[in-house]
């Protein structure tokens, strides 16, 4: 039956800062995605957004600080904060949040992913 | 600030089948819990449940079979779906899950418990 691999669908994503759906629940997307180097700087108005750290290490910046987050470590970025994602080296995430938000929020431009699932 | 460990959240975790809430998305709910045996058969009428397995081994018994999830899988119960879930050896899983939901869903009984965040 319907068992999802975490690993498995890691395995099939390739290009960095285009987070992949694996799974939804109600109008929630879980979403895996890799990443290196500098993300876009950027909010979501209406929403929090879920990072969980599953391999690699991703540094969150904030206005007022950053986050590190080493595998099995969690931050929510709250509605309406500025975060910019940074990772030194390759690293796989778990974003959890509504099926509408696209990855770059309010910031747009050429690192925009259209919603796809895997 | 405000990173949220899993590994440490999970050794506060004493008591069998008793989600405690570790994070919010919107009034969505990250939880966390420790499972072994059987538990009771149950629906979420209104809801899908997420489940990722952190360590040890679940299994959902579904109407029409089960899914056996390892460290790493995951498995989206439809809503509306009876599933029990049961583990030979202590478990520990991540949910995602409306704020809402209660452990037992419609079947109610000693199992079930108050929504209390760590």
């Amino acid at each position: 039956m319907g068992s999802i691999n975490l690993s498995d669908k890691l395995a099939h994503i390739v290009e960095h800062w285009s987070p992949k759906t694996v799974a939804t629940v109600n109008d929630y997307d879980v979403r895996l995605a890799k990443v290196k180097g500098e993300f876009v700087r950027h909010t979501h108005a209406d929403s929090d957004e879920f990072f969980l750290v599953l391999d690699g290490r991703l540094t969150i910046r904030l206005d007022d600080g950053e986050v590190v987050l080493n595998p099995g470590e969690v931050y929510v970025v709250p509605r309406g904060a500025h975060h910019q994602p940074f990772a030194e080296e390759e690293t796989s995430i778990l974003l959890f949040e509504p099926n509408e938000i696209i990855n770059t929020g309010d910031a747009g431009g050429a690192l925009t992913a259209r919603r796809e699932e895997i």
